[in-house]
């Protein structure tokens, strides 16, 4: 018995409406829900990325949930498909993201790197990277 | 254009070894890749758990990555079946891994929290807390 998938990443800002503005223009995502000073949900590809202020989600009694909350650069890939990944590139220009670093990796696929205005390390790859053909990301039916 | 999906969740864990053996052992996942005292790498559902001992991480130069790491509880949510809960429940139990609490969502679904030997938040909930429905996450190819 394993779990089917992840269903909740979470990253942490303090700043949640520089991370929200983020996610929403630089990264293309929907927000889903969001409490002022608390946090931001987004939802994309059969998960949720969870964005929290950790000053409040430290706090027990914040939400219905046991406590937590990170500090430092977390990390987070999203999987793009392999013909878009100029595309990405270009965007990142747009908005004045600077791409910190580019990865070809010795067994297939690409990584872009850059940050969120918290800081946490951003990467846009493709699924192969991980052996996981991109026709399966497709059918998500989000 | 947005990302597909989220292909890496990243948690932190100073004491890998630890990590590793929890979530090998009470979260069944199968162990992709580990480098000694660096991370221990999941694979699971299209995507990848990733555990990285933030002191080795936020080196700039520990790997060919920018340098992440953050400090204190992380969150991760891993979806199940509805009917699997009960047995979540049972190898928590065997396992001796408290739950320390439980949450009947008002709008459909359930969550089990407990924490990895790191202190991370660790949820096994349903799918269907975010509007999911169960039967897209079967179909994983992975």
């Amino acid at each position: 018995m394993t779990p089917l998938r992840i269903l909740e990443t979470a990253l942490y800002a303090t700043d949640l409406r520089a991370a929200r503005e983020f996610y929403e223009t630089v990264l293309g995502l929907p927000v889903y829900s969001a409490v002022e000073g608390r946090h931001v949900f987004f939802k994309l590809g059969n998960g949720m990325l969870l964005i929290f202020n950790p000053r409040e989600t430290q706090q027990a009694g914040s939400g219905q949930v046991p406590p937590h909350g990170a500090e430092g650069p977390g990390h987070v890939a999203f999987a793009v498909p392999q013909e878009e990944l100029e595309m990405w590139r270009e965007r990142l220009q747009q908005h004045h993201v600077p791409i910190e670093k580019e990865v070809q990796w010795p067994g297939g696929g690409y990584s872009l790197y850059f940050r969120d205005p918290a800081g946490n390390s951003v990467e846009i790859t493709t699924p192969i990277i991980w052996r996981y053909a991109e026709r399966d990301f497709w059918d998500t039916g989000s």
